[in-house]
């Protein structure tokens, strides 16, 4: 990958990239109504990860966007939402996989799923399909009434919608075009994004 | 501990226990408004763990309650929630820690908080604090406003409410007395759980 490149995600797939403290990675919607998964470890020691639950606690909120800090689960920040088109994302569910469109699908295909996707994408750096977190699933609508159900709802991005995220430490990131039909209104399409280096800015 | 014996978790502490499937755990507020942070993980396997996204997911419901099954992150019904007396709980937030009191309650002290008392009760099966995952955070009052902002609101549980789980394969349990003064409306009171073994039923 070239400085600024960017790069498409095919629909049902995963992708991992290395961040380093202050990189930008800018996750992209192209066609809109598309969801990504995303999720991150420390490169410094995997042990520590992306963690929903101090991110929303940290943040009062389950909703997060712009100026919003995404923590690992050492309550250390991993990310900084710069910029943030959309404003919809979710930080509640598990990605996809296998066994959730047999259960709530009723598939029988055994397609991985995102949980599967950012395992393979993961692998590299070893971390296996066990360790694949609540994920921050951007662009994902889901809808909480007051009596706390939930609804997986059409995601509101529109095409060119983005998400513009500083990594704050040493990162392997992990990030899909996800492959549930309800996030993504039954239509499966790519996921883009982009990485700017700060080496490139600082030498610019 | 004996048959069906009433066990104390004294405040701000933690404990765990052995269960195998069959089993039910009934865990007591014994003096109203107390939380208790409860994790689990699988004896035969322990990277398979109380999975907050799982379990959300299939319920497709925030709060969880009678009926309900907690699901692990493998998919896999891990407990039952058999009875439920105060039916508000939580399963959004990672369980409070010396780094939360710091951000949050500007606490200096380090106390562990249910994280480090999760990680201690669990320490003899090997599980580390890095693995202490977003727990279900029974008796906690997490209120959601439409935006998605949240308040941590004392509990709804009164003197005596409980929980009965049946614990659905062999696990390790640990839960706590909760540590965060804004979970238990700064009471920091104890937490009573009592199991009644399947193999002292059939006897029976």
């Amino acid at each position: 990958m070239t400085a600024g490149e960017t790069i498409r995600i095919p629909p049902c797939s995963g992708h991992a990239v290395e961040l380093d403290a202050g990189d930008e990675l800018v996750v992209i919607d192209p066609m809109g109504q598309q969801v990504s998964d995303l999720t991150a470890f420390c490169r410094e020691d995997l042990d520590e990860y992306l963690s929903s639950g101090r991110s929303i606690d940290y943040a009062s909120r389950l909703w997060l966007s712009t100026g919003d800090v995404l923590y690992s689960n050492r309550s250390r920040p991993m990310f900084t939402i710069l910029e943030d088109t959309c404003g919809r994302h979710d930080f509640t569910l598990t990605p996809c996989s296998k066994e959730m469109f047999e259960k709530l699908y009723g598939e029988a295909e055994g397609r991985p799923g995102c949980e599967g996707n950012l395992a393979r994408a993961l692998a590299p750096w070893g971390v296996s399909r066990d360790r694949v977190p609540v994920a921050f699933n951007i662009f994902m609508h889901v809808a909480v009434e007051a009596d706390g159900r939930i609804a997986v709802l059409p995601p509101l991005s529109k095409p060119g919608d983005h998400v513009r995220l500083r990594a704050e430490m040493p990162l392997v990131v992990a990030m899909t075009a996800c492959s549930a039909g309800q996030s993504n209104n039954f239509r499966y399409k790519p996921i883009d994004f982009r990485v700017e280096r700060a080496r490139d800015r600082s030498a610019g």
